[in-house]
């Protein structure tokens, strides 16, 4: 056996160790449940008013589920699973080296199983609502639209290197409120332009649910490179100085 | 007299010294204004807005109510009685063995009496007004409102596993919030369809005042099976590598 | 000279050293601008709505000025003054011997100077609008609304007291935010049937400036007896295991 | 070749080393992203409701947007620049003598070019949509509208200077939420009347977008004064015990 196919095997083995089973569960749950609760409350304000696309207040009850929610299910898979909790994360982490490629693949089997999963149980328990996707605002380009999620991304992406530097100090408690308050102000500006998922997982759950893949890309495509663009800058220039394990020893990736 | 009546009558004994009856007073001071601010809120937009049932700021009043009220008053409780503050957590830490059954029927009392208080004292004050009950959405089935509730409030007993958990770090200053936080997305997300109660003792009190048990079962079976998932998920399988003793000296139960 | 005024003598020089003016000011400045977002807030949304007083928006928007305002001044005299800014946490304080009654005096001075000057701004900067004050709703009595705000000031104090006291552990970095975001869910609960000042000066402030006193015990009477007794209870029944001393070491007063 | 200008280069070569790019990098970043979620949450909710200026759900949805995203870029900030991302802040600090003036140049040029790009990338990819400014009500005068701002700046820059104050204890970690939502408080405040920018970048970029510099100077006179004046009177009155460099070690400035 060459050396390469043993470490493709050892990594192999290293992806399915009960620790490693553990971090897919807490991915698995963290995501259903941010999914959930995301895609439902903008169902929950559909149900209040059904032209609630037209309007404001359903933008504050999208935006503020979207910073609780992600404030939370980041909280509690932190420690676990390294709080990805979306596939762009994920792919950022596997390009910067945090985690081996087998790794993130059952990361993102996970994530998007997850969400397909949080979807169709809205769907089930709420006889007779559609499940909303994102949509792009009619004066955008689906280049604009991307360019956007992928803007958010990256300052999404940031902000989780930024909370898993060791030289953030006493700030370092309040983390993953950090990336959840900016999910939300990312959804407040984005919203009725490009629908401000910034996380793949999400478009994806609503859109194979309601059975529906158009301008999917969008919402992949500006995500993997807004992420991706995030996690070797800052592995690289801001973070320069530290070398690059004892970021992993600080607990990205499994 | 048999050893196991000793365990009774010691397990009772244990229930009722001082620390113990500190407990179920904090218990009881907890979710008395937990229950007074999210049915007051209700009760405040329902005044602003007579229809307000059928608005989304009414619905962002409430959560935001429940998530702010729920931050603080699990932090004022935490290290005294372990901040329950709802029938379920209790029920999911008698289950996993956390708390003792005598302590966790007089902590079910304070929580049930504080709450149906809460609903009178509001009920005296506010001349004129009903106090506004949980009530399921006409397309809803109890069952599917059921599910709904049950969902919730695993991943909001999930969440008060997690912030006891001593692997959380320096997340750990911020585990109330993240609990209140997370009880504020799920009544946005649930709001419409079930209510959002995820705590049977606001079910209750609201109930009981407003003397209409109509559906009262939803708010009990789902919330119970779902905080007792969560309780024995939590225990098992995300933290089998530690003792149970470790996790009841973080302070879990009295 | 007795020994009696000896001590009087020697307690009022204490409440003029530098750290003591150094104290009033902090409390001044934390007065000044939490009166001046939380009256200005609600300035800011009857211009939006000159019927703002009966719209759900109006009441999330003073709610939310108020939660942030409040953590946020809490956090600049949180280890200046002591950060009351507040009569009523003052009064508390004094009644369960944490400060001095000279001392006292100054706080509340210098709390009600800032209210005036911070309502008197508003009024000469916003031309042409009416500072508001706190009404009651038509079907509430002056006793039930001092009931009300009484119940509220006692959550709210009691709050103060738990994030003063030293087995609050990891969560004492969050005590200004939970005490902010209590005062938010009050407003929510107590906004359209008393006003949800909870706080003597903001009161004082928008009446004397506005120049209608009516109702004004409402706003004294309920909130001081509420104080005082969230003090008393968690002083001797939630805190009974520790000195006095050792509260006072902690830093609450001057 | 004479002593001060020794003085002179050694202070402009120190602000151009490798870790002060990389504070104006970070500058960069920050400030790029608050401009970019607070004025695009503003188009955000006028594309909803094209009166959004006449409605206090846009208020809201702005105030939040701002609190959460100056909550955030200040975290991913804080200990690699400093957190300035406001030329008041960096003017402040200059004056205070906690950073160089080489260095407080290139700290406005990275806000400024920051907000302007912001602003740029906005108008391109929402195609149709104009770049709001900020304006003054009518009924205010352009000097009520600059105190006004100033005040506000003041209480925002007070704030920054307290989290920093390594008297601050545990609640060092929730520093920079506390800034956050004191922005957001004074947007609720101050929105309708002066537009609530207290920061000149924010101003300066949306006005050089919109090709329209009305009313500016309201928007750097008035905080550049509060700003300077907050941090004079921390430095000097509430910090007067502990010596200058003590608050330099803690990290503001380079």
């Amino acid at each position: 056996m060459a050396p390469s196919s043993v470490t493709v095997t050892s990594r192999f083995h290293e992806s399915v160790t009960r620790n490693a089973l553990r971090s897919y569960f807490a991915e698995f749950i963290s995501t259903f449940f941010y999914v959930f609760l995301v895609v439902g409350s903008g169902m929950s304000s559909r149900k209040l008013m059904p032209d609630a696309s037209l309007n404001p207040t359903s933008l504050v009850v999208v935006a503020i589920a979207s910073a609780f929610a992600l404030s939370c299910v980041l909280y509690i898979a932190w420690d676990i699973s390294g709080g990805h909790v979306n596939p762009a994360v994920t792919f950022a982490m596997a390009v910067g080296g945090h985690v081996s490629v087998p790794t993130a693949l059952f990361y993102w089997a996970a994530q998007l199983i997850a969400s397909v999963m949080a979807c169709l149980v809205l769907r089930v328990i709420v006889v007779g609502m559609h499940v909303p996707t994102y949509t792009i605002a009619e004066e955008m380009t689906g280049f604009g639209a991307s360019v956007l999620e992928g803007l958010l991304t990256f300052v999404l992406v940031y902000t989780v290197y930024a909370a898993r530097d060791p030289r953030r100090g006493p700030l370092t408690s309040i983390g993953t409120l950090a990336i959840g308050l900016m999910a939300g102000a990312c959804v407040l500006a984005a919203g009725p332009f490009s629908g401000g998922s910034m996380n793949p997982a999400c478009a994806f759950g609503s859109a194979a649910i309601a059975g529906s893949f158009r301008n999917q890309a969008v919402y992949w495509v500006g995500p993997l490179i807004g992420a991706t663009v995030a996690g070797l800058l800052y592995d690289n220039v801001l973070f320069r100085s530290y070398p690059a394990d004892s970021t992993r020893g600080e607990g990205i990736g499994v």
